[in-house]
């Protein structure tokens, strides 16, 4: 395997080179290694040296053939079209260079796979798991003594800013597992942990340097593959974080560019619309549509030309070689809306390809269930693109579901009749339980501020989160009350308190959980460890009933069991008829509150209180009153 | 032909018939007559008599045949199914009926068809038409010997008050039909004309009490058929307003059903839920649905059953007979969404076998372009139910639409970007130009009041209406700035002025217009017969652009010509680059404006006014300055 090293401006020098003969010095070579026996035979790799592209090339080898040279306008690549047959077996191939008098070689190295494809990695993320989504820097410092990296171009670490480094890695991440186990978490979406080597505003990871490193800050390749073993060891998933639209300026192949399509390039710079629709309207002008996809994301992440096709082959190379490296179990691909699509539908296939049980899903921020559903597996025709991805982060239900659910008054589609609502055209997604669905996240702000730091209200909302259809997701801290608007403050990305070693309170422990942290802590952990269990919340079907006056009842259930859903997003009591869904409760008699325990008949009315939602299991028989409750638990709780 | 008479409450009295022979009597049979050369042979005859099930029934023709006699629970009615050969001659057919000794006959008509079926009559109304919908008794007053009928049981008859009968008739409309011919109508809708010989509210026509008999306060059978005809002369259409969700209560097979399920009928009074989502939601409640579809819309107007074939037939033939009796070119369907889908689809495909260029257009009134392509043609995959119906009244691109980009600030879903999305998801139907495009209608508040009285604002959503893709439809009175809201004062429904004999102002004259109504007549007059013209307009592509800075610039295209609109939304001028839009522009170098006809070269940028909208045709060659025009006339217009 070639040893990488990293580039620090020095384009300049290294067009210089190849005037005259001389050993060929690769500063890297893309994928860094690869596989024996992966599916797809087909391996390109990126040689990266001084006047890579003056050499001659060729390889002697039984099982990996050289099938192509192809040279591009810088000479300081070359990019090697190999094949790499059935037969190979892990090891170096040697790969022999020449030029005038001078002649060499390299290995690269072809490893044994991992064991376990789709069993304990690429599993797929799906509506049984539960999602923790944080960022890495500030989640917990396990490591303080890799916060600073001399090397890297961010040199801040301060943690009263929050655009500065605060120091959390992935150590950090690996010593709270427990903690995110016991919450009842099954997997983890973390912001990009790969090389982010930008001058400044690293602390979220999307400004990607260098694709095969991962950021020293986080501790690297070592500590990202540990949490990976540390997650699976324990039953859990990882899901990595793909930004396959821009790379962070600084990258080196930004800096020394391979040819000059390699980017969307402008005579000026120009940003995209992040105007979704001429992607899909029928009416759209073609200018539109390309500025939304080719323009960039900011003047800091030049947008990516997925129409090249080495570039191409770049990220779809990259992707598989994560997954396989680091046991990935599934994808949150970044700025999904932005990306070439058709480049999307080939990248995400050559995964499931490689990896069938993988899952993939994108980030929507659109408005609009129809906008949203063009994205992914969907239901419409006559489209002249057909996304073939699976799930979307489903912004829909966050923005026209349950934030008006429970901020604005109730009325004709106002209140929870947008929550209804949008759920009612799930009909035009092929497969809505796909979608992950989710209150907040590192963009936007935090779930219980945007609740007007309601806590009945945010308990309401967790509660929808965890019984409704798709994949929950949940951003780090929202389980222990923290808040913050996205502007202007940014202060959605704070510090998990208890992750750095001096903290004044450490919330990861219920003694530093206050106020009512702990019970919403519990709530949680209480509605996420019975959904683990139940396959009516989890793959059950759902059935919804049109709202009435502030209440909305839904039901999950299978052949197995029944669970009712009364969310009262009224500020006062509302009376509940169990009996108003016959097709629903008929044959059952009681219902048990999973998270109090408190039991009832369904033969009478319910008083659910203000901002409140019961999750009811259904049972037959007579009610059994649980212990401590009185007969009409409901009622009381 | 079998004289009708009129059904008085005599329900009772004739369920005690039938106990000893005697001759029949018909009361009626519907349909009236019908047709020979009809393509559908098969024929339903609703006979409705008392004792009628307890007589015998046979045809001696060779070329109709009395194929099968239904009897029902209520003895007072039969349904004989007929099948008219293509022999069948125009003329009598002896119908004979014998009971005990008693025997006898009566004769029903075949008349000849109407000529011309889809070139002078069921021509369809499609984009290049441009619709004024009017309510009779609010319009014009041509015969004050009808406003009053003495056997009718509305004696109402008070224009002071908004829910009494105002006199307004056929007559009236066929006086003023110069006048929408001169505006640049090309087709007209009324609400209905038939019986509604309802106790109260009978100015709107939804209450049917006899489907056969035109409405004599209107004028009755003849006045229909003459306004049809003018129209026609006028090479005008005839839009009729069906309504089969439900009837009056005092529909005679109301007063007497025919059978119990002849209706929806409830263990108590259950009003729909006029929630549309239950028909869609793939989580929906089967109760949900059922309480929609089959819980009435009002006390006064029962919900008709369409899964009973005698009531399917009934209402299916009705539609038949309108369309070929009165020369009807198109329909309006009311309250579509409320009606069993399945049977619409027959009515639908029934009347489209006997008419191939009819159209059809359905009320829906819901929230949401897959809620409203849902009851179309459209292009979702996996539904249960795939609608056949053409067009939809466009709810949309009102409340989510025109209505924001007008009232709303802009911002990034609000103002004039929700009509560019509302236009972007179009995708979702197989044809949006079907789809009539409107600003107001007589359930819902005056377009004036709804852009709060702006003059300016007006013209504004009269230009849009007029230049984008569907079928604009006017609403009577906006040409005149009548204004008014729904709620609570009802003054949507208000007499156009002019129309009665003594109005202190006659609107439908210039001389009448004040202020700046001819101003606003003479706007929408111009932009209508310019569009009839432009091929562009009515079936020219559409594109549109991503709206910048509360302006929305979009173009209708054919081979013929290039139409530009800006829409500048803010109250404040905006400036506007032409050169922004190369696809559209290139290749033109002039821009006419098409109401004042300045004109302007496209290589400089236009000060567009605050609330203004600009339709403009391109031109090639030198900009030709029209007549008193400066050279940059656009900027000063």
């Amino acid at each position: 395997m070639i040893v990488m090293k990293r580039i620090l401006g020095l384009s300049l020098l290294l067009w210089s080179t190849g005037l005259m003969a001389q050993p060929l010095k690769p500063t890297g070579v893309y994928p860094t290694h690869w596989w024996a026996g992966m599916k797809n035979p087909k391996l390109q790799l990126m040689l990266y040296a001084p006047g890579a592209g003056n050499y001659s090339y060729s390889i002697a080898n039984p099982s990996v053939q050289l099938v192509k040279v192809n040279k591009v306008e810088n000479s300081n690549y070359v990019f090697l079209d190999l094949v790499v047959k059935p037969t190979a077996k892990p090891g170096n191939v040697k790969v022999s260079w020449s030029k005038g008098g001078e002649k060499g070689s390299f290995d690269y190295e072809l490893k044994a796979r991992r064991k376990g494809n789709g069993t304990s990695y690429a599993q797929g993320v799906r509506s049984e798991d539960f999602i923790y989504f944080l960022m890495p820097d500030r989640f917990s410092n396990g490591d303080p003594a890799n916060d600073k990296i001399a090397h890297y171009k961010d040199q801040t670490l301060n943690r009263d800013s929050m655009y500065h480094r605060h120091g959390g890695d992935l150590q950090g991440v690996i010593n709270k597992l427990d903690y995110l186990k016991d919450l009842g978490a099954t997997a983890l979406w973390l912001t990009p942990v790969l090389e982010n080597d930008m001058p400044n505003r690293t602390e979220h990871g999307y400004a990607i340097t260098n694709h095969y490193n991962v950021d020293e800050r986080y501790g690297g390749h070592l500590a990202y593959k540990r949490l990976s073993d540390a997650l699976h060891a324990k039953g859990m998933k990882l899901i990595q974080d793909a930004v396959y639209n821009h790379s962070g300026l600084f990258h080196f192949s930004v800096q020394d560019l391979p040819m000059k399509d390699w980017l969307h390039q402008w005579p000026k710079y120009t940003q995209t619309t992040y105007k979704d629709y001429p992607l899909m309207d029928p009416y759209a002008a073609a200018s539109d549509k390309k500025q939304m996809l080719d323009g960039w994301f900011t003047p800091q992440m030049p947008d990516l030309n997925h129409n090249n096709p080495y570039m191409a082959n770049y990220l779809i190379q990259h992707a598989i070689w994560c997954t396989e490296e680091f046991g990935v179990d599934g994808w949150r691909i970044d700025t999904y809306i932005y990306n070439d699509l058709e480049f999307m539908n080939r990248c995400n296939a050559a995964l499931l390809a490689e990896f069938p049980k993988l899952t993939l899903f994108g980030e929507t921020w659109v408005h609009g269930t129809a906008n949203q559903a063009f994205f992914v597996r969907n239901n419409i025709k006559g489209l002249k693109f057909n996304s073939n991805l699976q799930g979307a982060t489903d912004f829909q239900t966050l923005f026209y579901g349950i934030q008006p659910a429970l901020n604005q008054a109730f009325g004709w589609t106002e209140g929870v009749n947008k929550l209804y609502m949008t759920l009612a055209n799930d009909f035009l997604y092929q497969d809505a339980t796909n979608n992950v669905v989710f209150l907040d996240n590192h963009d936007m702000t935090r779930a219980l501020s945007t609740f007007g730091e309601d806590v009945d209200k945010l308990k309401a909302s967790l509660g929808w989160l965890l019984t409704t259809r798709g994949i929950p997701q949940l951003y780090y801290g929202t389980e222990v009350l923290m808040k913050g608007v996205s502007n202007p403050d940014g202060l959605v990305r704070g510090d998990f308190p208890g992750g750095w070693k001096g903290d004044a309170q450490d919330k990861f422990t219920a003694a530093g959980r206050v106020g009512r942290e702990e019970e919403v802590f519990q709530w949680i952990r209480t509605l996420a460890n019975y959904r683990k269990n139940s396959t009516a919340l989890t793959k059950g079907a759902l059935t919804q009933y049109v709202p009435k006056d502030w209440v909305y009842t839904y039901f999950r259930h299978d052949s197995k069991s029944t669970v009712m859903v009364i969310m009262n997003t009224s500020a006062e009591e509302r009376t509940v008829d169990p009996q108003a869904f016959p097709e629903r409760t008929a044959g059952f008699s009681s219902a048990r509150n999973v998270v109090t325990g408190a039991v009832s008949q369904l033969g009478r009315s319910w008083k659910v209180p203000g901002k409140t939602i019961w999750v009811l299991e259904l049972g037959k028989g007579t009610p059994q009153t649980a212990a401590g409750t009185p007969e009409n638990g409901l009622q009381k709780q």
